[in-house]
């Protein structure tokens, strides 16, 4: 009971164009702890506050974008469950198994209608967050780039938006927090599900252009850490999109940014608490400018198009 | 699955000696919404940015203190399962028909072993945060006093401690976050329970004195708001406990203050997020003031003493 | 000693297109506590923290733009000497007598080579902040839309710069804090100075368009007050030029804006102390973008266009 | 004009008991950049924002306390100047030759009536912040502990309060920006003085112990830093007298703490600006509890009795 089924965002595996420059960039810049690479042009990396292994992936590749997505689950029998569900409900599930990711048990892999790969597991070796769980400190000190606390959401785009959405929320136990209704006022042009009390877990956007990433979010602590962030950003030169500012949807606080393989990311803040008892929240069409970007109640073009 | 069963603290029934009063600082100082008093003299207050009806009831009453405990439930369902569960575990529960508090419906009432009252619910009309749910403003104008954002959480005090730290986690699905332990480093003399991935939902501290309060929480956005909280607890001449500071236990930032009742309340920003496969937090004996305290690193006579 | 001189931009007069609705801006959404109106079509406003009996003048008129700029300085000798110096100095300066401005004495008013008037002063009547003077509580309760602390600074633009620059370190006793070189590396196309350890009270930059208003800058507290600024903004959907962001120069944290008249304004937050002993910072052409706006590190069209 | 005469607090010279163990102290917990030691057991340290070459002098002593306070002033002629009123004023004062500190000009050292070692100097090497001059970045990375702004100001004490007070007024052009009054309602407690438009660069206060530092403070940037200061000293268990929380005085937010040789030091941020047509606030001795400690409106035993 309480928290039960699909936790959070576990980890996810990104396509990076240099690996050296790549690990250089969130070591030092995001702020991430390195957890080391493997032989396969893959490195680890996870928040210094995050408590399992890793929570990123690097992988060396020619193009740009997300490999998977992996959600943590309560336990082997939900992840069991789960799989069963998946199946039962028409979509096809692969096992990988323990250790093809290092520090982490087996994996129960598939695609979901917008073309993303997602992946359940419920076992990720606990390496701590550098205050020990006896009589901890309450800061991690020597904190250095954007550090921020962990990571927190993806949105991602594709076509049957309608069908990834079902999947998550009829299968997979996610709630609706918030919707933009596309001009019609009918269709969901994009849609935020959260499996917790976070405002998201995971935003799904209409678009064409399947299997593709908008950004990944990183949680920061304050709105003075957004602020830290992006002089971080100015100070190592890091490609902006837009922010720091608010958002409708969700009412957190963001900077949206470019890691140096042009994959986006977000660092974020806030955003309330939702339950399942809530209703979710409908935008229309003609106020998707403020929902998404509150202050300047305007999108920008290379924030509607550029995708990896 | 996600978030089932018990979601959080829902609402509280507080004693006050004098109604009016209290409602005057509930409203004014707390900043409160006031939502109106029956006939049975109690009043009713919601956090602007609650959605349901109300969170706390004023009682006139001779003495201070908290007749019940109310938590809301996933749905009927969960309220039939969780009534069911509770009577096989050996607890007596009472149903309190729809009506007996407004916009809301049938509770669940039972005795914790430390002898409180707590009732479980799944029924409060949404009556809205001001914003409404169709193309919201990000920002609620207006406030006045402290404005919370929401009823938090509860440290409650008794006897029994295991009897109540049990039932809540072997029976309404709460997960031990942190605990402090004894001199003896076995018996837990304090523990912080979540159903949600809260650092905390509710905490139960042993004490010879039942059915006590500690504190009621009121959660606050941020650390500048915790004191614009101060300030205005001076400018009305609020009786302060202790803080601002920050806790060790949950990381959160606070302050501690008396309602004109002598009834403690906090003022609470932050807290990490638990999920159930993290490891409790263990504190030992001799760092129990750090543990609450992470600044002064010890405890005050008043904090240790005074319940209602 | 110490503070002498010049001591701080006191009051300014704003010329607006519909005086009734510029009120109700002023007073409701930028949060400034309205002084009352006199027989001449001005309105007269005051931030709630300042003292003396208003800062911002209103005035209706039929094109936007600041009529005067007016600096308040030490004492009646400052005065007598000042005026005596600008005179010394092949400047004219007019006397207007007292009660031209309700509660201030006896303006000294000059034009200045970029085609402003400028206006010292060293009498007006001291109002209060709301705390008085004996035994002040710290915080002013009841504060309602972006409620700024103070009149901060003008940002002004004309074509002799240099002359204008000149007159304000030559004659009044203002320091050079920042400049930003124009292309050939030697012309300052724009400086920042100040009369007192703010990072500027007044900045000039060159531009053809002589006498005219870039921004009248209000100060806040915290970058957490931006952040609410920027809220009240959409609530009321007013105008935002830019922001919120960092600038370069000052380090300080703003947002511009447009009132209902289209004169530009700026709710900024921070800067850095400057003293006399220190080196002014440099900013060469290539990198205007980035001493500007220090997290897009570009200028935008309308920044630099529109002025009033 | 404008800012002239005395500018600012400059430097000081604190003994300590184990020079070692407080180098490390100030070098990675208070977060100061060590600028070396000399031959005659004396370490020099600066803020990492300041420019001038020390703000800070440590000397190994055998009992804890302020040697000298020093002060900048505009230039040679002021430093002339002032020399001469303090002799006219019946105050005699030392010339101490450039070299006798590092970096630094001729200083003109006196005797205050409460007993402190004063002096004033104008010169001392720019050593620069960390950023330049030219095109600067706006944040210095890689700050560690708690890494104040600057040497902010002192709060010394003595008996004859009168005599200082006026000295520093009549002759230095401090402005008195806040007083305590004692129980016979006319006789000044304490006072709080500037020479620029901070709330204060100097406080005094009336004490038979003549020549006593109460504190040295340091400026933070935000409130959060104020709890991120509060955090660093729990980590490395600093002594912490009181904090955070807010002053009357001044209305900036602070936290009291010791070194390792018991010298109290503040890490303050905020205080309103004062310029010198303001009126003194003054506070009742029935009312100085809230004047010093906002939220707790009565001062602790320990900051009353301990000085060094």
């Amino acid at each position: 009971m309480a928290i039960t089924g699909v936790m959070r965002p576990g980890h996810c595996q990104l396509r990076v164009l240099d690996l050296d420059a790549s690990i250089t960039f969130y070591r030092d810049v995001m702020g991430l702890q390195f957890m080391g690479r493997d032989g396969r042009d893959r490195a680890f990396f996870k928040c210094l506050d995050e408590r399992d292994h890793h929570s990123l992936i690097l992988r060396q590749a020619d193009r740009a974008g997300m490999d998977f997505y992996g959600f943590k689950v309560r336990d082997a029998a939900t992840l069991a469950r789960l799989d069963s569900d998946l199946r039962a409900y028409g979509i096809s599930t692969e096992r990988i198994p323990e250790g093809d990711l290092p520090e982490t048990g087996e994996r129960v892999r598939f695609q979901a209608p917008t073309g993303h790969q997602f992946e359940l597991y419920w076992r990720k070796t606990d390496v701590g967050n550098h205050l020990g769980c006896r009589n901890p400190e309450a800061i991690i000190e020597g904190r250095k780039g954007i550090s921020p606390v962990r990571l927190d959401h993806w949105q991602i785009h594709g076509a049957d938006l309608d069908g990834s959405r079902d999947l998550f929320c009829d299968v997979l136990g996610f709630s609706l927090v918030e919707r933009i209704l596309g001009e019609d006022g009918k269709q969901d042009m994009a849609v935020w599900l959260t499996c917790s009390a976070k405002a998201h877990d995971i935003a799904f956007v209409r678009d064409e252009r399947n299997d593709t990433l908008h950004h990944a979010s990183y949680l920061l602590e304050t709105w003075e850490q957004v602020l830290k962030a992006a002089d971080v950003m100015t100070v190592h030169r890091v490609s902006i999109d837009i922010g720091p500012l608010r958002h409708g949807i969700t009412r957190g606080t963001t900077i949206y940014a470019f890691d140096p393989s042009g994959n986006r990311f977000e660092t974020f803040c806030g955003g309330y608490d939702f339950y399942p008892d809530m209703q979710p929240t409908v935008w229309t069409w003609d106020e998707v400018g403020r929902a998404i970007f509150y202050h300047t109640r305007e999108l920008n073009e290379r924030f509607l198009t550029v995708v990896t």
